[in-house]
């Protein structure tokens, strides 16, 4: 195994289920990568020190996941030159708001690439898609995923098509 | 001048005007303070160490004001076991929500006692009370100013009684 | 048992199961609590009673719960000169906005320390922080605490480095 | 001048630009007023008398105005039997969403009759209707500014059409 | 039974359950009511009798609750001179605040007397309070049904103060 | 000039500024309409007779706009089997949020077919293309107009390309 | 089967349960539709061609739902000159908020009809009463459906006045 | 002049002063860029012929600027591989909330990476940092860059030392 280019952390092992999301995305895409906890509330060198040493580590970006104050990913924002995407993982109130505002609301000089509440495989694609701004092979993978989701929804087209409305439906897995 | 008891810090100068209220209650009660910029995303190193040094520095307690994804307050929280009191700061959208729930919505661990938007007066005089909660000459200071607050509001009573409410609307300054 | 330095009131028992959070960490730092009902509308005569004596029963801090239009923590700090923590209780609308709002958004001169939604466990480490920001041995206790919250931190960081993401997973206990 | 029938008090003689609206009102049907300065957080022995005694001092309604963490038409509610109308008044921050949020979720067994953020106007209407809810030529007072109301927009119907709307919106005073 | 003070309508069948609060608080007060179902949207013409002819039915007070785009208080409210009291009832998205919002904000002239989201019983007692303030029989009921919900805190704080926290939390009924 | 086919209506001549944009761009289209003013709140009756005499005077649509608890547009189209546009006008608090949800949130059996806050020239737009789904005449001059913008935003397009971004930024007119 | 006028479209088979709705109604009142996905964001090309081609192809209205970023409807309008309703369909987060403003609030010029939170019926009824403002056999079957709505209320109110509120809500199914 | 690497595109030429700090940022990293605007609901051919020849004309990342529902950057992002970055400029309504959540909450498959309200300067940065992050030369740049800041920082916390926060605050330019 080489040395990971995109970092994945979280302000805390619960954030996981949500995370492994990204994990996976870097997985379908190839991408080398590491996954850590960094709290920046309970573990604030531990931040400090995964922030600073990530350039030389050889880490080309950073996603950081964190809910509530969500200030993980903004401290690494400021601690490394290093694009940053953050995750607003929503907690038990506000429906993730307060992540979603805690993360994308940075002061100007220090951005942090915001992607939707929970959203952490778009996470994990849109790190993929840097690393792949400079990688055609990368770059090519991201569009044969896109025509696989292509794909995918004209099949369904097709049997929504073919079976009609009240059949589709009736075949639907129920939602819990 | 003795040692500073209570530090007032903010993210950023242009935060100033609204954190002035905050060292005005600190002049009001007598009470030391030290004032500073301390930018949780600009200057990052600064803020590990102000926060590490501020028990051994005699600090008792620290007003922090921040606006946008607002990480000051709850970052300085982080690295110290003294109380920290979160100022949220107005800025240009999103009327302040943004800042406070930034501040507000901690995680499990780290409180920061959060007043309301743009409240450094309060963060002042909360300040004023944690450090009065074991020194009752300035807890009797702090009965006396709640007393004033009475008593100016019972002659305003006295005027509009007299004056009926016509006229005290007459003389009231209008507003910008 | 010596005198209660800390006092924590709710509006109504129905809090207790959330309010109990800051029982407990008044417990972790051996710090002497009482706990009990006043609800600021049903028993407004007992809210002047209770924050009006406080001072002299040798009460240093007091933590207040309420949900909805949440008066109590305000009208607690109306009352007495000590320091008052307000909790914002989630009730079953709004997701505990109309509860943060009604505490946080205090006038100046009535500060009202605010923790996050349900954030009891934060209000009981905030008033033992408020104790010991002149008792440093509380204070070294609350030191003692953060190092274990981060070294819990750390040992999932080792765990999780060794059993890799979806061995992790697969062993944390399914959310309801 | 005879017995007030309704008392209109505020958190601050800020609110009573505002609150002078429910005034007029008053003056327009012919009911007897007292106005004043009650403020939950700095007068809070005052709120209580003021309160206590209003059902024998003869108010048959209370309105309350206040902003922010508005706490006054609640506190008020739990002190008297009388009906209470709150006036949440917008202060600088959150577009009054917070004082209307502390004063309309008051729980169960304490209401408030809560109209429009600064809609004071419509308190004043509001305590005239109670009142004239057993009071049949304050009744018929309202029933006929009703019918005003409604002929002025007739009024307004009939110069639009004759006017046409070009010519109609040339003639409107501009707007600040 | 004697003619009907209180009219308790709904938009839809489905408010029943939340409604029923209301409908509870009157026959607390012993306060004849009728209880009827009257949809703006689907049953106008209905709404527009019910409200013009509720002065010569005897009404002396309007309930009416309902969720979402709820139109039907402010429509009755203006198709009569008595007081309105609006429930806003919670629909299945946006937690009440759309229903909130419909109801509180009306223009200047046709006041409704908003409660909380979902606060069916306290309409009921704010319409009781409505009838009280010319009744002293009524008033009194309301006096001392405010001391029984008093005693009721005061018997749990003895409660809590015998058993200590932990004893009562352990006795008290689980939450779904 | 001919039937009108399009009624514009709003609850108050203050909404006229913005409600004129609806009547230009059925001008625009040359489709004949009617302007008036018709208040839920003031003029119920006036509502009644508009919306039921719609049908027969010839109207295909209706637009109504109104502002706050905005009950206009849902109550027309309670009356009426046409379609009905609503505009959610912008008070002066809340940012016009509760007249968006107290237009578009209406119950299931009666839309309102909602455009953005102060969305009035969308509104009279979308009535042109319900007269032109059936009049292709009218929907050629959609199609048009749809090109006339697209060719507006290409010959901006080229002039940012040769004047290059600081020269157009210097030309653009200052905004108040 | 003759030519569908009505083109039910979603962004994902997951809006089929809330879109079938619209169908629902369409069916009722007679009026031809087809149903399918379409995708702005993963078959944009679709979304070009389905949009361009639906004039030739005999549509008359467009009813396109989507949810969290929904660009399914502004991008469908943006495409077309026919009129275009959108239904913002909840996500798992945020209320449907973000899907309802990413709907409604369209630039000037290209409007979308928008609908409730997850009102795919009334989308359906909309569309109808689109193709019925030039066809007054769908105009007569709107009718009559506004006239059942009412015969169903008024039967429900006759049971509610028989049965008495106790025994109506005995009857009522529970709620899940 | 080099080939651009960034495309900055926007939905109006009325972004332009908000989006014009992006190109500030792509100039003071030395990084070439074009400025366009592409306005997907009035230039929709323009958006897919824009996205999808970016990567043959040479781009590595897109920034896109829009307002109320803002569709730009999501359907940018569904037409090219490229990492988009997305801009949410406020409009006259809602202080941009309803652009955030336009372009945050994208669906999984198609991230785009948002950043603050009006926030174009940091996109500018973040489009900076993932050219960077395979390239030491611009990385450097944006260390030096975070290096400024923290001086500036540094040489107001000198001058505040120096000066006492009263004469700091009088030298103070006023806000307007």
């Amino acid at each position: 195994m080489s040395k990971p280019l995109v970092g994945i952390i979280m302000g805390s092992d619960s954030d996981l289920p949500v995370m492994s999301e990204a994990v996976k995305m870097c997985e379908e895409f190839g991408i080398e990568f590491e996954v850590s906890i960094v709290s920046a509330h309970r573990t604030p060198d531990r931040l400090v020190e995964y922030s600073k040493s990530a350039v030389e580590r050889g880490l080309k970006v950073i996603i950081a996941g964190a809910g509530g104050a969500a200030h993980l990913p903004g401290m690494v924002a400021a601690l490394t030159p290093l694009p940053v995407i953050g995750v607003p993982v929503r907690g038990s109130n506000l429906e993730g708001m307060d992540s979603l505002l805690s993360i994308v609301q940075m002061p100007g000089g220090v951005p942090v690439a915001t992607v939707a509440i929970n959203g952490a495989k778009n996470a994990g694609i849109l790190a993929s898609q840097i690393i792949g701004s400079n990688n055609s092979e990368i770059r090519e993978k991201i569009s044969i995923y896109k025509e696989q989701m292509n794909n995918e929804v004209m099949s369904k087209v097709e049997k929504l098509d073919s079976l009609k409305y009240k059949e589709y439906l009736a075949q639907m897995p129920k939602k819990k």
